[in-house]
């Protein structure tokens, strides 16, 4: 039926016939590189069937609404946390593993325009569509953080992890989505180093977080060993008491 | 000139009198006002003029553009970074006046709606005033900083102060403007309590970034009391490796 109407070109280009899949995906593709151009705010239905090479109506028929149509698009840009979170080192909460989360989510952010106009739809419009792909990312993110969350609460100073990986989170966010209109703190992200700079931030960070998880346990060591030395305990604990 | 004109109100009702620099200041709070509502790409120079009681052509005259409206209006607001920062703990490197920066900075954003469509407005339009208002941000930081960064370079781990802090300000900005669409790692940032929250995981960082600073210190006081209680050099070398 759709490739039937598709055929009827109102302005009498011959239009390839497409099945209602194909509609559907050069619809979706469509979104995305327009995506390259605008924000989300400013696509039209029109934009979209221009670009998609169809007619609005089409649109409609297949997908319901203008929201329908960003909805089922983010599903597709959303494969990426998958790909970044679905990983059994992450949930073992080993180190390396985070690191390399952070650096990867940092890559994908600076190469994906598309999610950079999410981001910014996000905190320019409150509607169902952008409230769902927040909710959706949290779901992600809460499954990566629980074996880290875990060993970070376990520790001497019982530090919040998750809620300071957000704010590592939130910053990198920031600081891609303003790269281009200043420098922020006099480090330009806005160059091909801009990636490989946020990135040994957030490195350090994550540096010191481990620091302060480890040393309860290397003061220890370092006790033990005094011992095995014999030097005197109350000597040992008076000396190293700032420690 | 102006005033006279202003009395010839196109719909008749009997406007007050008022000179230039009352016309001005009107403009600028009716700015303030519209920005409670909708962004600065949405303002148009009627919603101004109609705001303010006054014509478009006024507005036009007393600024000469609605882009200088913005501008000098942003220059208004900007003057709470010199209320943030102009501060003499803050230039002498004190560690409770860089607490007190982050949290007034958290506590204003909260409570400035129009700051907040600022820094909205910054990352999704890269024009001339979008791009001075957050250089001219960039200086009050960057003499904020200072005497900061020196304290940090000059520790042990040579940690990159002002990267970190700008990542921290990115993340409060990122979280701020976020808090309507959704939690983010699992914390709800837009309640009564969101800037407590928030002030805390800043805390948090702040605590690291001091823990690192003052480790090396620590430690050597740790050693210098070993070696005064008779214990051996080579000894405490051997057993604070790890520290």
């Amino acid at each position: 039926m759709t490739g039937m109407k598709e055929n009827q070109s109102t302005k009498g280009t011959l239009r390839r016939r497409r099945t209602n899949k194909q509609v559907q995906a050069d619809i979706l593709s469509a979104v995305g590189r327009i995506l390259q151009e605008k924000d989300f705010t400013h696509i039209t239905l029109m934009d979209i069937a221009r670009e998609a090479k169809t007619d609005p109506n089409v649109v409609l028929r297949q997908f319901g609404s203008l929201e329908q149509v960003f909805d089922c698009y983010i599903r597709t840009i959303d494969y990426w946390m998958h790909d970044l979170f679905g990983n059994k080192a992450l949930k073992r909460g080993e180190r390396s593993a985070l690191e390399r989360m952070f650096a990867r989510m940092t890559d994908f952010l600076y190469n994906s325009p598309e999610m950079q106009r999410l981001l910014v739809w996000e905190i320019t419009d409150v509607n169902d569509t952008t409230c769902r792909a927040a909710a959706n990312r949290e779901t992600y993110y809460r499954e990566a953080y629980e074996a880290y969350e875990r060993q970070f609460a376990r520790g001497g100073e019982k530090t919040p992890f998750r809620q300071i990986a957000s704010l590592l989170i939130a910053g990198t966010y920031y600081l891609v989505l303003h790269r281009h209109t200043s420098t922020f703190g006099d480090m330009d992200y806005d160059t091909p180093d801009g990636p490989v700079r946020l990135k040994k931030v957030l490195h350090e960070i994550l540096d010191m977080l481990y620091e302060r998880l480890e040393r309860p346990q290397r003061v220890s060591e370092a006790i033990r060993r005094l011992k095995e030395r014999g030097v005197d305990e109350q000597v040992i604990r008076e000396c190293l008491k700032d420690l």
